[in-house]
């Protein structure tokens, strides 16, 4: 039973289609004759504590649709990472305002948030209702197939490497394209769904389910340069050692962490330039390149997977009809069926909450540089409709006259 | 009258529409009748001098069109910059091939190299028919009112920045971009069209048109921070301080310059991590992010404008058609009509080649922070059809009930 007020905030890192989950929410709820007013918290948690609430009940359906078509979080969102005490603050502020059902959409890290919050409300003996709804880029959350806002983010990360490839045979050298993601080369990964031709890159990707060593990789270099007269590299920004120190804090002079204690990783060019330095000092290349993607990855206007868009959107509204028809707490998770289709669950937040997903080894290959068609079998469905496709000039050579000249008259 | 042999090259940095030129020279080329080969060379002019020619009469049309549609320089490029002896072997060449017609499509440095050609080889006397076809993401070609590929990379930057500031607002901080752009600003400006409500980032503009001073800069960014409690900041990699030094020479160990002298910008994140650096210490701001755009911002596959697109082709269309009923070699110049369209002129070699345009002051804003409704007036059309809009959520407030009780009992 949906009734009274219900709360929905929006956590972690935004995604191309977060907001669809919103409007997933919004609508749905205020479908319901038993709902009185749908909140939205500014700033996910943090908004909470500070009483920050708009009335969405007041927001027209219009206004929502558009804004589920906007990414990045229409409420805001926050890196704050709740302890009992702030738990404790946010279920005070719910009592308060009578809230009865909340809606959480976010990472791992926001999963384990809301089942925080439901503990404090069970040991008060408080009727709250708890479904947290699955967002990130970097696809890490157990349990799910895939994450909603990957898909969108691994569109975006191939069609660049797909120009980036094209850029890099127009004219050739060593290039090297630093990805999101801390744990899990997901998002690295799909740069390999940007090739086309045999000798397309990525010829290499990198990502931090395997340790990285700096001999390999110039070795690896020097071999796809040699092989191909050129090298496109992915790489992710959390690749590490065998220690599992990250590469970039061994350049870094300061390292500046969040509230979760995770390492800045992003908003930086170091990872980049740290290894276009490596390239061209110790291999002696000319015309290394490196960028890093960089924020655009998540946010960038335009580049949306219609599978993701409607996902998002599917699990907001499976998220009310969780919160309507089923008595526990949960987070609605993705599963696979078909080549392709999906089904949606209500999973216990216990198994979610805080856990990491990485790439299982049969989406990577044994050389750990590069993934396999399991893999791309397995992202190709994602991208969604309209993946712009690279077309190449076939060669018909024209026969040399003056080399010819010059080696009869030697 | 255009017949014999034609040779067609694409020079300096990709674009999104480039190939679209290279069809309208085949495709139009090829209608007519005296034309007996098309001609392509590989990697500019390089693939000149080594006679790296592929015979496209035997391309198929369909494909010519796939490749138009597709980014980045379809037949390779350069950076090579031929002196006079190097346009002899260009000459030598062209003389043994036999090859009436030299269309070379690319910037300002492509454009004074085709100069050279065609004075080399009128002092021989060879009826050489030079025809330059403008190509630039800097937009930095005088006469032209704009240049093919800047568009494109336009509205790659304003989707992005779009992005990037619904992102700023969720995650509120210090956000810094970097955008290509040596000498011209056009691109970075382009910036300013992500913006929608008042409040909207990009709040600040550097280009090189304007001098950087990192005590202004500093003072600018904290009285963006104070005003709107986050700053969303796109940067020129091209900004110098007042005796013309690029600002990201004063960070880099080591200076890699290209045959023309330039030094390299791009393909390195030194610049957006050397000003987060200075936010950071300097006015102790926490969430200091900095990313470096790169490559993406012109090879990015999926991210065109048609209205680019449709010059792109017309001018190779119109360079065809120039080079065969008109006498004397020139450039293809774009000239803007009304509101919106264009008309195409040519124009003597001379009065392109080599000069660089950058931003009018009636673009730029008297603080030299932003760009004024002119520039908005300008670039509109130009980003073509279907820009993705960006849509927030209307504020009801609802009334905060905690806060007010500990008031009332303080």
């Amino acid at each position: 039973m949906l009734a009274g007020k219900v709360l929905v905030a929006q956590g972690g890192g935004p995604t191309a289609v977060i907001n669809q989950s919103l409007a997933g929410v919004v609508v749905e709820a205020r479908k319901i004759p038993d709902v009185e007013r749908v909140y939205g918290a500014f700033h996910g948690v943090r908004g909470i504590i500070n009483e920050d609430f708009m009335d969405l009940t007041q927001e027209t359906t219009h206004n929502l649709e558009e804004v589920a078509n906007t990414p990045s979080s229409a409420l805001g969102s926050t890196r704050d990472k709740p302890d009992r005490k702030y738990c404790n603050e946010i279920f005070q502020v719910m009592r308060a305002h009578e809230v009865t059902t909340f809606f959480y959409i976010g990472g791992n890290d926001s999963s384990d948030t809301i089942r925080i919050v439901a503990e404090e409300a069970a040991a008060a003996n408080y009727r709250l209702k708890c479904i947290h709804i699955p967002k990130t880029i970097d696809n890490d959350l157990v349990v799910n197939d895939h994450c909603p806002g990957f898909p969108s983010a691994a569109r975006y990360v191939a069609s660049a490497f797909a120009g980036i490839n094209l850029d890099n045979w127009s004219l050739p050298g060593v290039y090297i394209g630093v990805v999101m993601g801390r744990h899990a080369g997901f998002l690295t990964a799909a740069s390999a769904l940007g090739q086309k031709y045999p000798d397309d890159g990525p010829h290499l990707i990198y990502i931090p389910e395997r340790d990285f060593e700096t001999d390999q990789f110039l070795t690896d270099v020097k071999a796809a340069y040699d092989k191909w007269g050129r090298c496109v590299v992915a790489v992710s920004e959390g690749i590490h050692d065998k220690e599992g120190t990250p590469i970039i804090t061994k350049l870094a002079e300061s390292v500046e962490r969040d509230a979760h204690g995770n390492v800045q990783l992003s908003g930086t060019g170091a990872l980049a330039d740290l290894l276009t330095d490596v390239v061209k000092k110790r291999l002696n290349l000319s015309r290394v390149r490196g960028d890093t993607f960089g924020y655009p990855q998540r946010s960038f206007l335009g580049c949306v997977s219609d599978v993701d868009q409607r996902e998002a959107r599917e699990v907001g509204e499976k998220a009310v009809q969780y919160a309507r028809w089923r008595e526990e707490n949960g987070s609605v998770t993705i599963h696979r069926t078909g080549f392709y289709s999906v089904e949606y669950h209500l999973t216990p937040l216990e198994e979610i909450a805080g856990k990491t997903k990485t790439m299982p080894d049969e989406f990577i290959k044994p050389s750990g540089t590069g993934v396999t068609d399991a893999f791309r079998l397995y992202l190709r469905p994602l991208l969604g409709k309209g993946m712009p496709d690279a077309f190449r000039l076939r060669n018909y050579p024209v026969p040399k006259i003056l080399s010819q000249q010059a080696a009869a008259s030697e």
